[in-house]
């Protein structure tokens, strides 16, 4: 019997060989590989694919993987119909969710109990199973975003990488420069793995039982939808539209400061240095600044001021700006809508989620902790009614 | 840092005075009370409000939270429309999970993280979003049964108590005698809470993220779907299919126990007596095959014969038949289709998972616990494409 550590912190929940974190250093790496060097030169589907397997693809293998997403990013029409039958005003993540663990009805999985402890599943069945729900779920945000607006749900376009098909099924009228291409690739494999947090343990849990993996990413869904967890991206602009103008983020800060409000996007309880998430992104901001120069938005400008102040002010203390902060300005300068920032997470997330559901069952026991019971002793059954 | 435990088996994780377990001596309570005293004299609406708050309620206490659950049963207009854009032979744990999921959209939640920690959420609040989850699951449940096999949708009673209105709006040509009423009332009490099994845990996790109170209970879904979790019941009577006649149930018994396979509906991990919930089912057996006299199944005739079988073989080892066991055949002889079987588990452990999501927001840390990397150290990238 062990200490009982609330949230389970410091508490080891698994052996995982898909990511590490060493927040002194600011290091992420998958199976390995820096987030600095994936996202300058790998693609999200090559990313994808190595989280999935622990190795980077082959050619061919990076060929066959990405035939299997493209042909998912067709939503079948029962989805759409589905889609349709729901409020337009509907909490997108809700959404989300429930289209996901639709998935499984329209494209039903066969992962069965007897099958797997007989080790009937390959590497193949497992790539195959991922790009179908890689390949659906962001068809299904994009798709969700069109219809809320009473716009037709726009087809895939067999000639788009990932990023730039669901740019193109989300909004056909933004210019998508190879920039904002680049942008949203990185920002999907930046977003792909993080180890073992709330949303990554959920999907663990649910994996244990042996849940389909349509059920197991749908309950990670729910994990992130929380505002402790996948929120931040969106928070950071609510926070920049409270700030007034630019000339205010100083005397903004201080006041937030003073008064111990949490500023969004800055500081990550993972790392003691800056997270290396948001240098990545920190180099994109500028190019974009530049690209658009002379039109960026009151917005972007505020950020950039308020990020600063936080600089001078913060940075001794170890708190920098984080991942959330700059995927959400440049998300919304890109003309992305604020509310299909935590659903992006979770395209990219699925990935990562997918990873851990195959590491998972491959060596399963099922999850059952215990408690400390704190109730009532034994009592007497006496109606009150 | 403490030692891995794979599935965190024994360790703590969390503080909970919602329901205890003693196995060795086969007591299960929920809040202090016995499940025997709970089944026999108290109803499952009553149950749910014991489970959610921690006391018995009051006359008046219970009967605003009955119209609170009823007033729910009947489902919103796009929630049918939704159900009848699916395949009709979709998994149904998926399609009450999407369906919960949902729930969130007709009904939206607030649910806040700053309202939270201004304690602004009272036990008033709680119940209330408790008793329209409870209130619509079970509608859910049977429409769904309804619409799969072309039938038109059955509007709730609202003169029927819980149990009785989900058999009415299942199949309103069962005749639901008051045995057939208290048998469903009676497995809806039993099942409702099991102290940190996977599918709670999966809603503690959820919870902490402060997702809404749908998003917790789809995420518990996804984790009951898994059949080394909620499935066990419909495996008891694929098994008794198998197993031929019932005079074949000693040879067809040695046979399996002698090649190793499970015998499902036997033992649990929990007791090492018989399953306290199974004893209160036994004479509900014996009462329905008193009531039921010269017109019992040859399922139910099976079933009786597998039971005294392996009572004969397995009880000397603390081995004996489990809820799941009378549970599944007692909904079978009753006429209830066998694939809701699981989906009823997860009506009844709706309140057991919301009184968790109370308990764990009310006191919360967010779920993060660690890992051991196993993986690649560090490498540089080299595409392979």
């Amino acid at each position: 019997m062990t200490d009982y550590h609330p949230g389970l912190e410091g508490v080891i929940a698994t052996e995982s060989s898909i990511s590490d974190i060493n927040g002194e250093k600011g290091i992420l790496s998958y199976r390995g590989y820096s987030i600095e060097e994936l996202a300058e030169k790998s693609t999200f589907e090559e990313t994808a694919l190595l989280l999935l397997t622990g190795e980077l693809p082959t050619a061919h293998e990076l060929s066959k993987f990405t035939k299997q997403v493209n042909s998912r990013r067709d939503l079948p029409s029962g989805m759409i119909d589905l889609l349709k039958t729901l409020p337009k005003d509907s909490n997108p993540m809700d959404v989300i969710q429930l289209a996901v663990s639709s998935l499984g009805t329209f494209y039903p999985i066969n992962f069965d109990a007897e099958e797997l402890k007989a080790k009937k599943y390959t590497k193949e069945y497992y790539i195959e199973v991922s790009a179908g729900i890689i390949g659906s779920i962001g068809s299904i945000v994009a798709a969700w975003n069109r219809i809320k607006n009473n716009n037709d749900y726009i087809r895939p376009d067999p000639n788009l990488s990932y990023a730039e098909n669901f740019m193109h099924m989300l909004d056909d009228t933004i210019v998508v420069t190879p920039l904002i291409s680049r942008i949203i690739d990185a920002t999907l494999i930046l977003h792909a793995e993080h180890t073992i947090n709330a949303s990554t343990f959920t999907s663990m849990v649910t994996s244990s039982t042996l849940a389909s993996p349509t059920q197991v990413i749908a309950s990670a869904i729910g994990s992130l939808s929380g505002p402790l967890h996948g929120g931040a991206n969106q928070k950071v602009i609510l926070m920049l539209e409270e700030m007034g103008s630019k000339d205010n983020a100083r005397a903004w800060l201080e006041e937030r400061l003073s008064k111990k409000q949490v500023v969004w996007g800055m500081g990550h309880r993972e790392y003691s240095t800056k997270d290396p998430r948001a240098n990545i992104l920190t180099e994109m901001v500028k190019d974009l600044f530049k690209e658009q120069s002379g039109k960026v938005s009151d917005m972007f400008e505020k950020a950039m001021e308020l990020e600063k102040a936080c600089e001078e002010k913060l940075a001794k203390k170890g708190v920098y700006a984080n991942v959330d902060f700059y995927s959400g300005i440049l998300y919304k300068e890109i003309g992305i809508p604020v509310d299909l920032f935590t659903p992006i997470f979770a395209i990219s997330r699925t990935s990562g989620w997918l990873a851990h559901w195959i590491e998972q069952v491959s060596n399963n026991k099922i999850f059952r902790p215990t408690q400390i019971y704190t109730g009532h002793d034994h009592r007497k059954y006496n109606s009150n009614t």
